[in-house]
């Protein structure tokens, strides 16, 4: 089957970063996100990250992480190895860890294509996802720069949309189109004008490219991100990296690669996208955990956790548990409750995005024992 | 002054009884409601019920209490003379708890003038309350049986009314005045006229009378009751007290007093009505336990417990901890949140009558340990 032949210059990046403070208390500095089971598959959203690339990359699969996380990384991933472990002296944005990984690799393997998966998304069709990605990856062999939009299923507001142009003409790549520009997280009318079109795309933020073409657009945009990048990856399989790291790693400005790669070469026309038919969310807040276990359907109440016991009468929403309490919810409805041994959270879906706010007076009062 | 003079031959018994499921988690078997501090004071209810008594009975205060809490109503209450304590074999609802102290007590005095009061209410004017007991003592002097009632500050719809009718010419009782009936819990409609009107109070559930004259209102109604319980009081201040006791009280039928005592007597013209103008509240529940905490003002939140640590953006109710854990509420209004080391609570004030629900729930799952 064409859609499942395997390229062996394919390389997965997995960068596996971000606070998702939004999450908190489930989500904390020691265990983020992406470490844990959000759709109660029984495997960390990491897990599942690398069980969808493995039929496509095999163990060409890199994982960007910092320090503190290498362990429990190492522990969810038994078939990560070690080379491809990219560890960062501390967090530099989306940019620094994937550009890091394909330089890494392009010194490897001259030819090789990268793409980036976010650890902590969630997708439901691997068939159509797999499809997507080789059809991203025979665009890449042809020299673009590569995403794969989200065909939306909803007005949302709470992600950016990607606007295709016309159709190219790539082997292999029936769907593939131009980008012709990113757009912002739009208003309620605008999002709902998206969804009825059929040219807007959610931007899902993987990109697929030949790692050089990838590293040509950086240091094009962004020298002062590309250079340091470059140096540290000369140094990377060779004694001097911790010396090089050392000393040019602090100097790597932060910078989302939606800025400093897609958003430009989507303006010089060498960004171009596949459309995913298939379910994504990046559940990013409580509002998008409590729809994805409940389809949206209101009157459901959604129970994540391993020993989680809930008694409810009338209540909707999601309760996500790490402890062993017996939880009786009444009569309150859209409810988000977070119960770990140290926090707990009550709040509803509607005001999901605050629990950032919350987040930012604990640190400031300095009590960062519960971040 | 008139109000405050002592008669040696009051006794205040204190029932201290009830499971108090409307409040769990909070309340539970081992620790009911009147050993919690419900008002932040620093004192249980039950403690509080005693300094509030003391002034009019001295150390004349009996509580009737079951086995399992003995212990606990000691240390709380270091004043009590053990001979005071009725302990009872198994709940028999109120009748048989103040009838056997009464009958207890006339016999040690024949004189015995006794009140009894809930070990579980909120009072918070103890000059007007001691005011309206002395009247009720002069009363029951008179040969009536008296009740206190609460002029009603709100059309509830939880408590129970009684309707007053003419007055009586009781010397030191300037405001006593015969009860008509009582009137179970009305509808809004109804609830607002009587607070409209200057008629109808709040049934307190305080009842004061001579023991003799309360125990022959008892043996006119109840035999069925009576009996038992003459026949255990005949033996309590002797060694077969163990013996009868093991004998008779299985056998007594279970029944309010109200329904025993109270209501028959006002349909005969000997029950007596002395209003108070005192707050009370009998905290029946969370939405009481809120309205007590936040005196019915919306938006605010008001948090119960001794370690209690609340982060709070817009929310508004009542939060009660036993834990030392960090809760944080975004944007929940009339919430009601009770953090047990082994259960949590999450309803609304508008719900808060339903928690008896769950509670049943879990009985019937044959879940006890968190009851």
């Amino acid at each position: 089957m064409a859609n499942q032949r395997r390229d062996a210059n394919f390389y997965a990046i997995i960068p596996a970063g971000g606070a998702g403070s939004r999450l908190w208390p489930l989500s904390r500095a020691d265990s983020p996100k992406f470490l844990h089971d959000l759709t109660g598959s029984g495997h960390s959203l990491l897990a599942e990250t690398w069980n969808r690339l493995e039929p496509i990359a095999g163990n060409n699969i890199v994982v960007v992480c910092g320090n503190a996380h290498a362990t429990a990384v190492a522990r969810e991933l038994p078939g990560l190895a070690p080379d491809n472990v990219v560890l960062e002296p501390s967090p530099k944005d989306s940019t620094a860890a994937i550009a890091l990984a394909a330089a890494i690799l392009v010194r490897r393997n001259p030819d090789a294509i990268v793409g980036s998966f976010a650890a902590d998304h969630v997708i439901d069709d691997e068939r159509r996802f797999v499809s997507a990605v080789n059809e991203a990856i025979a665009t890449a062999e042809a020299g673009f720069i590569v995403t794969i939009g989200i065909r939306p299923t909803s007005a949302s507001t709470a992600f950016g949309y990607i606007e295709s142009g016309d159709g190219l003409d790539v082997a292999s790549a029936p769907h593939a189109h131009r980008v012709v520009r990113f757009v912002e997280k739009p208003d309620a009318a605008t999002a709902a004008e998206y969804v009825e079109g059929d040219t807007h795309l959610w931007n899902a933020g993987m990109f697929i490219a030949k790692a050089s073409v990838l590293l040509d657009e950086l240091r094009a945009n962004r020298p002062d991100v590309a250079e340091p990048i470059e140096a540290i990856a000369d140094a990377w399989d060779s004694p001097s990296r911790q010396s090089v790291l050392d000393a040019l790693w602090a100097t790597i400005p932060k910078v989302a690669i939606d800025y400093s790669i897609a958003e430009p070469a989507a303006e010089h026309g060498r960004l171009a996208v596949i459309p995913g038919d298939f379910r994504w969310d990046d559940v990013g807040d409580f509002a998008a955990l409590a729809r994805l276990h409940t389809s949206g359907r209101a009157n459901v109440l959604a129970t994540l956790g391993e020993n989680t016991r809930v008694l409810n009468e009338g209540s909707s929403g999601v309760v996500v548990s790490q402890t062993k309490r017996l939880i009786s919810l009444i009569g309150v409805k859209d409810i988000v409750v977070v119960d770990t041994p140290d926090a707990l959270l009550v709040t509803t879906a509607a005001h999901a995005q605050r629990v950032k706010n919350i987040v930012e007076q604990i640190r400031q009062s300095g009590d960062d024992t519960v971040l």
